[in-house]
């Protein structure tokens, strides 16, 4: 097989272009598949942007991003976390897809692996494919809060496996791994002498307790094997500027600078000056987060009702990862099923993985909350019919 | 060895890390060594992007780039070079540095081969080695203009070669490839059941006769085998937006969207919607073409006279590649000497292969007229003692 053909598409892609053709026809569909932030990008960034805009700076940046935003970055990091990053390890890439391009590009041979939790971001797999990697897919479930555990890692990693990834909170689980677990996992791959990476995109998108950087306190005993991941997109909605940035050891910065020159050259120019003004914009931010945690809550009690079974409450970003079991044994079924009969798009379980995964269904709530309750009004009668037949066999 | 160690580095920048150096120590340097415009993006383009700004438009668009993107192109092709292209096959992509990982992730399988010139862009030999391919770099000389010819591809095939490389007018060396040697080209890769890939970002950036897209006329029959790679950043003067697009046979587009959902999601979408305009700039680009072409005249005129031999005059880019053998027989030494003595920046042939790579430099006219002509008289002296001193032994 050649490593094209190991790429997979996004099978929610079909759905989500029945369901363009739908709305063509003139129909209302309520889009709970999309995991985009439903907000414009904070004013401040926008202002910043017509700033830079009049500066007639169009030119590249050097390939590891503007010094302007890596010192702005390091700063955040000191107030946010209070950890001391120094500013030339913080390289700016083309969104955190650039970042995961550049760490496989750096860190893997052929043939060498990532272990990856499953259910997951469905990216990451393909990321290290293409690299020439091998994608280890590792079963989680509630027991674990669908992360990877120090338990996992040691049981997992092989001789040719070269990182482990945690995204916390996760996709498409929202859920946070435990602080402990993180620095276990964190010390098992610098046993290993091999890397966790940390992906923390969904940062700042939390509804109670606030993760820790993978870089911050104990954790940062072992951030000479620690990469962390972060951008723009998602805490402060702006995903189609494409900004990210990823925090590697010092010994794999002579490395990745080499990458970037080439495969990038730079980051957009406009994004990354415009991407410092997002840094303060705390009101903002705060602004959407409580948006977010009422939707959360909302759906919280209204997927039950229907027959949803949420095993383990996600305290973070905008996903709800919930069983349909009672409803369905065909998580893509179902979720055809539903655009279909009552025009609501729901990401069916199999894009994150194979565990489980005609078992799950994911909501995103990265949609207002009028939409989010007709969606649930739409939803009613056919999940309660199936509840009710169920009962009655 | 492993994977990233075949990944160099461009030797100018430790060359541009000195001449920042001696700027910071209160010198002036002459840049000559840069091969990005001078000019700011049209005025059309800034204005595009305060009018996106004000939409509040900030998503994700499609993977394969914005559709009205994807028209306008296609609208511009039947424009400049009457060649009909679905928009459909125009993926937009983060520069042509997105345009190259993106085609080589769906072209090579590992040990798989591509054909390049040397010298050539440095970039292209490391593109294929990311993608875990091998580079076959093949001495170009001024017989050919510095290109590959049909020749060199039937003898250098092999059985795992997938495409061959023709950048057109060409970097280093701004020659353009004789029409009926890229049409037989064409037909060579088509031949072996491979991939013409034709670099076009220079088009627009000449200086007499206009190359053709290796989709028009004669080229369209290969069409099947032929893939074009082409971006805003140099015609249009907009390197930091980071915009590129690419051609693609259509059997090639279901695959290179599954990679680009994956590496890129989608490129910056302001950048997208304000590089519409660029394509109505005409007026903007021409102002550019005629200070580039005036340039490039001059140093024409000036270089022979400090005893650098061009030995093909460059049609296109902003690009002279002259040969130093009068001056040194040590390219790299006498770029050195030359910022050192006189505070000049120029490129030393090593960074674009290593086929008499010693002998050669390149100079950027990617600056004002006016730097161009101090840069000349700062050379003089240095260039006249060595030319007298050999004269004499």
């Amino acid at each position: 097989m050649r490593r094209i053909d190991l790429i997979e598409p996004f099978r929610v892609m079909q759905l989500l272009e029945r369901a363009k053709q739908l709305e063509a026809e003139g129909q209302r569909i309520i889009h709970m598949e999309i995991g985009e932030p439903d907000f414009p990008t904070p004013e401040p960034v926008l202002e910043a942007a017509r700033n830079h805009l009049a500066t007639g700076d169009n030119f590249y940046t050097p390939s590891t991003g503007s010094p302007q935003l890596q010192q702005a970055l390091a700063d955040w990091y000191a107030d946010e976390y209070d950890v001391q990053i120094a500013p030339e390890r913080i390289l700016i890439t083309p969104g955190t897809s650039g970042a995961f391009s550049l760490i496989y590009a750096v860190l893997l041979d052929a043939g060498e692996s990532v272990l990856l939790p499953d259910p997951g971001y469905p990216c990451q797999r393909n990321f290290v494919r293409l690299a020439g990697g091998e994608a280890l897919n590792i079963p989680v479930g509630p027991e674990t809060r669908y992360h990877l555990s120090a338990a996992h890692i040691a049981d997992n990693w092989q001789q040719k496996t070269r990182a482990a990834v945690v995204i916390n909170p996760g996709n498409p689980t929202g859920t946070l791994i435990e602080e402990t677990e993180l620095a276990a996992i964190a010390s098992c791959c610098a046993e290993k002498g091999g890397y966790l990476i940390s992906d923390e995109i969904y940062h700042g998108l939390t509804y109670g307790e606030k993760p820790p950087c993978a870089l911050q306190g104990n954790h940062g005993d072992n951030r000479e094997h620690t990469i962390v991941v972060n951008g723009f997109s998602k805490r402060w909605a702006m995903t189609g500027w494409r900004i990210g940035w990823v925090i590697l050891p010092e010994d794999l910065i002579g490395a990745a600078r080499r990458v970037m020159q080439n495969i990038f050259i730079a980051a957009p120019t406009i994004s990354q000056f415009s991407a410092i003004s997002a840094l303060s914009s705390q009101r903002e931010v705060e602004g959407m987060r409580i948006a977010y945690d009422t939707r959360r809550r909302y759906l919280l009690a209204a997927l039950p009702k229907l027959g949803f079974d949420i095993v383990v409450e996600p305290q973070g970003a905008f996903y709800i990862y919930a069983n349909v079991q009672k409803l369905s044994d065909d998580s893509r079924a179902f979720c055809w099923d539903m655009l279909e009969k009552v025009g609501v798009a729901i990401t069916p379980g199999e894009d994150f993985g194979i565990h489980h995964a005609a078992e799950h269904v994911r909501f995103s709530y990265a949609t207002s909350l009028d939409c989010l309750k007709e969606g649930m009004r739409r939803l009613e009668m056919p999940c309660k019919q199936v509840l009710m037949k169920n009962n009655t066999a």
